[in-house]
């Protein structure tokens, strides 16, 4: 009976759905904390609980693996930055929104996006599929800024505003890679916080 | 006589000093081009025609060699910037000073010191060196950057203008790590120009 095999259809569906996720979030940990070297298929497989078998039905390959965990999370990050903000529709203050943007560059996910760029930048094979996904995170997270700074980007200037906030929130990510550099970081956002303010007023 | 070993010992002090200068140059090359894992030392002496022997008599680690490269390159930017500068004692206009500074995190210098940082996140022996090597560079780029701008540090904010600036720049270099970035670029450092300038103004 049709009732009775989608019923049974149903877990299965849900069961691989919650492997695939598994495997995603367990790359993005395996990328931050050991690097493309370190993160083979078997090692996010391993740290997924899941076998490798398993892993390669859900992703052929390494590349297939790593930059849909990439964006899985880049996805992720996106909605639950959109509810808090998206819900009643108006931006944040700039105080709030700059640390929030600032946020987005410090964390496992940033970790894991630079050594999947940094591996990229030396291997053919992962080179196109790295740089057409961090094309669509820029635009999304563009896109998010805009919103969270309230900015109006059909005043001359306010796109490229906004642009050079995200460039230094990501040097700000990179300065935090080797050392815990959130006293400096807090310092600099305080500051840049009111440059960005009256820039946008203007 | 005295004399004659002087001058018997001067031009192997030279080629010497040649050698370990074409090594360093080397290693920073092979760095920015194939990333840590593709710059054995094997690599980097081919690259620059010394045998693998003299390679290590130089440098007996592979972390010696590179650390060492990243400084030294770094040591000789930063004379090749402070000579235009420093001759008449004068800042640069906003608008140079923050090209220039931008211009810092987008050669190759950049993409060697980006691989070697990423590489160090991830290798416990590669870490304490880089983490010290980093914080050096980082208080010559501010203190070029401090004199670029001509920038009065002893005002409240203006040291954490500089620091996010440079935050900026750095994440701007990567940016251009898998794509040529400059025409956005461009316009971002165009419209942050007058950013600064107005904030360092008040």
């Amino acid at each position: 009976m049709g009732g009775l095999n989608t019923r049974g259809a149903a877990p299965k569906q849900d069961r691989s759905r919650a492997t695939r996720q598994r495997l995603l979030e367990s790359a993005v940990t395996c990328l931050a904390e050991h690097g493309w070297t370190g993160s083979t298929v078997t090692v996010v497989a391993e740290h997924a609980g899941v076998s490798r078998g398993a892993a390669q039905h859900h992703f052929p390959t390494r590349e297939d693996l790593f930059t849909a965990a990439v964006e899985y999370v880049a996805e992720e990050r996106s909605k639950a930055l959109r509810s808090p903000v998206g819900g009643d529709g108006e931006p944040a203050g700039t105080r709030s929104a700059v640390e929030m943007l600032v946020a987005l560059y410090t964390g496992p996910l940033f970790r894991a996006a630079l050594q999947l760029w940094v591996a990229a930048s030396n291997e053919p094979q992962l080179e196109p599929r790295v740089t057409a996904l961090e094309a669509r995170i820029g635009r999304e997270t563009h896109r998010m800024a805009v919103e969270v700074l309230g900015a109006d980007e059909s005043v001359p200037g306010v796109r490229e505003t906004v642009q050079g906030l995200l460039d230094m929130a990501r040097g700000l990510g990179l300065a935090n890679l080797l050392t815990d550099d959130s006293a400096r970081r807090e310092r600099v956002v305080a500051q840049w916080e009111l440059i960005v303010r009256d820039a946008l007023a203007r």
